[in-house]
């Protein structure tokens, strides 16, 4: 009676051996291409250095459009097209004026600052007033209660705190003043707000960002200001707590504008009506050339799919990358995705995305539902030997957040997370940045995560 | 006779985990300090920017001596002296000029090379010789033999393989042609050595590195070419084997010249003449401002004794942190520092070192002998929630090698390595390239790793 389990557990184990060693010949391949051959750079740096900013509505939006349609039908995909939305269409204007005024020990002093996107302008005669310090919510409400936020600009100094190891759970501890301050402060009579950079470190560059306003609360003018400049503004205070801040920007919201997610294919052998999807995020912010945020997840999205077909992989399901439109202010791209693809009946079998810069890849981020996830988990010693090791985190990105209540299982390329809030949002996310090979080794690990997917599913 | 048994262990297990608990502490103390006071990045900031280059023998040398020996002073560090030596004075002089001529598709085409460290130079008529490309010392020897070498120049164009995933080891067979390509080369009759620089990258920029010319061969002049430049010399050498190349260095090599290896100590409590070293090479190339190449690993070590003093930690064990002077070209501070530690009988309980860049810190590099590299291993557990994860490469650094004979185990720090080669002995290799959490992350590494030896041993 053993030995039948046995032949049986002997010729599943040598089969599911045959398979991994596939596998493993495969993702080398994979690997092997991207380090030898990859396009990813190349095309993140035409995208930087000839197109440059690419927030929605800008020309600069367009020209990537049109640009990254371009590269996957030149690449032969089996078909490109573009999926038309509405994006909100947010303008700078002239440069920002920032300035502590007023100051017993310095008295004036420019300062950094940049409007958060969404942001009304000051009008051009600026804003001047006193300044109240808050770091917390609490704080802002105890303040506000006793009438000292009433014509006055609330500064929100919380720090994005350096000793969390994971940039991103800082962030998601600190960006709360970013998206709700002006909203809040303006609750209680405030006339602008300034919030400290989303950043751990000192720097003399603000970090711009998306902002919301509250509905049924006067919209007032909010700009971000570079940590440097927030720690003296901070110290003066301390001093002189009468001192004033100058603030001018002249940035405003026009007329909705049309604009494109952009779709390139590999048609599925098996299932073509099943999609597995890579993307990354079009757009950009205005300031820098939105080479890590979300150049670089774009241009990982296309590369997987070029390496794939380069390799005469044959999908058995339609694999498509999808360069988002309008995440940074609006989701607009995201939604519409979703939406036409529950409207279509598309099955997604998996979505996977890249938003968090094109660094050293360390992992992915993985499903939240139990199978997906071991699923996912058990492939990690095919990617190990690549670095890809951090199969811990749960959740994928926002562009394909919507796809979440068709029951979609979403991941993230997750890469290395120390370097990237010193770029994000600010003039200094450009192609310089980037490194060659950690790029390269993101797009060949999303591949890879595509190809093992496309292969055995995530049931 | 279960209970004593049990009560024991139970003992025992409580004293290791309470043991555990306050390591976690004190680690999670040492990577707070880094992140939120570090020093590294401002040392290593003016070190680039006020200094520059510090080849051996050269005044920036002398510079980084005294400035760093100012550092650890005004640190406070128990004692702080110079261990002097003579260093071998190589100068580049004038820029090198290489330039493809008589080259039927180009005619004549500038090229980017640099001297090899140590080369001769060319004379001021530099040298006009036709091209041997070659990719191993077969094919070297093959057209040796055949008289196909003799008043040539010869191109030793095999390329770091970027398919291999840790770049070290990529570079680690490919160096050969620097190292040794002029004298193999001179061997045959050739006239010069060019040689492919040492990066798996397309770019416009050589690496310069050291050569080693064999006695009693004639010393012939060495350039590393640009790998972009290299392809297109091995482009225009298929279509037309009889083009030639000129070549003009100025280079040459002085009398030795007097420096230091700069020491600073943190005196231990109960064996202070048991010693544990972290150090780093304060010499660097001339081009570029070393600042991954090793000014990190400089101030790593510094900053390693820096922050375990700001913590009020007691050493058992003298703690030194160890700037090592003539890395690149001659290794005289390690040689030295080694032959005094012998000649006063100090017992060195570990040596460490940091020279893969400050890059974010995967793991450690591990002592080969199977108890000391188990106990580093062990300790994976404490490290590993700062992404510290990998321990499975045996070896220390060029630095401390030789304290190997006296049977120190040596550990290195393990940074990532996929950016190191961008920047290795380039123009490039600036401290804009080095971030600041990268820095201090490592250098919280080290002194996490000094405090695990100092308590614990390696035995």
């Amino acid at each position: 009676m053993q030995k039948p389990v046995l032949l049986i557990t002997l010729t599943v184990l040598s089969l599911l051996s045959a398979a991994q060693t596939e596998d493993e010949k495969f993702i080398r391949k994979i690997f092997d291409e991207a380090l030898t051959s990859g396009k990813a750079f190349e095309v993140l740096e035409y995208m930087c250095t000839n197109i440059g900013p690419r927030l929605s509505g800008s020309p600069g939006a367009a020209a990537a459009v049109e640009y990254t349609r371009q590269v996957m039908q030149h690449y032969g995909f089996d078909s490109v097209w573009l999926q038309p939305i509405m994006v909100p269409h947010w303008v700078r204007g002239k440069p920002e004026t920032g300035r502590i005024v007023n100051s017993k020990k310095l008295g004036m002093q420019p300062v950094n600052v940049c409007a958060l996107g969404g942001s009304v302008g000051t009008g051009p005669a600026g804003v001047l007033a006193g300044v109240v310090e808050v770091r917390s919510w609490d704080e802002l409400k105890k303040l506000g209660e006793q009438g000292r936020v009433k014509g006055k600009i609330v500064f929100f100094n919380r720090p994005m705190d350096p000793r969390v190891l994971q940039t991103f759970s800082a962030y998601g501890t600190a960006v709360d003043q970013r998206a709700n301050g002006a909203s809040e402060a303006a609750k209680f009579g405030a006339v602008a707000a300034l919030v400290r950079s989303m950043s751990p470190n000192p720097e003399d560059y603000p970090h711009t960002g998306s902002l919301r306003y509250a509905l049924n609360v006067p919209k007032i003018p909010a700009a971000a200001i570079a940590t440097n400049h927030a720690d003296l503004l901070s110290r003066l205070l301390a001093d002189d707590p009468n001192l004033q801040f100058y603030l001018e920007m002249h940035c405003e919201t026009l007329p909705d504008a049309p604009s494109f997610n952009v779709v390139g294919e590999l048609r599925g052998s098996e299932n073509p009506k099943n999609y597995i999807v890579v993307g990354g995020h079009l757009d950009s912010w205005d300031l820098g050339q939105g080479a890590h945020d979300d150049g670089a997840g774009c241009v990982q999205s296309i590369e997987a799919l070029r390496i794939l077909r380069s390799l005469g992989y044959k999908p058995r399901h339609t694999l498509r990358a999808v360069m988002f439109m309008n995440e940074e202010n609006g989701l607009r791209g995201g939604l519409e995705y979703a939406r036409a693809a529950a409207e279509r009946k598309e099955v997604h079998i998996a979505a996977i995305e890249s938003d968090r810069g094109g660094f050293v890849p360390r992992g992915f981020t993985v499903p939240t539902t139990a199978a997906a996830k071991a699923k996912v988990q058990s492939w990690k010693p095919l990617l190990e030997p690549y670095g890809v090791h951090d199969f811990s985190t749960e959740g994928g990105g926002a562009d394909i957040s919507p796809l979440a209540p068709q029951g979609v299982p979403l991941l993230g390329l997750l890469p290395d997370s120390q370097r990237y809030f010193s770029y994000h949002h600010t003039p200094e996310d450009t192609i310089d940045k980037v490194d060659r090979r950690e790029l390269a080794l993101g797009a060949a690990a999303m591949a890879a995560m595509v190809y093992l997917i496309d292969r055995y599913g995530l049931k």
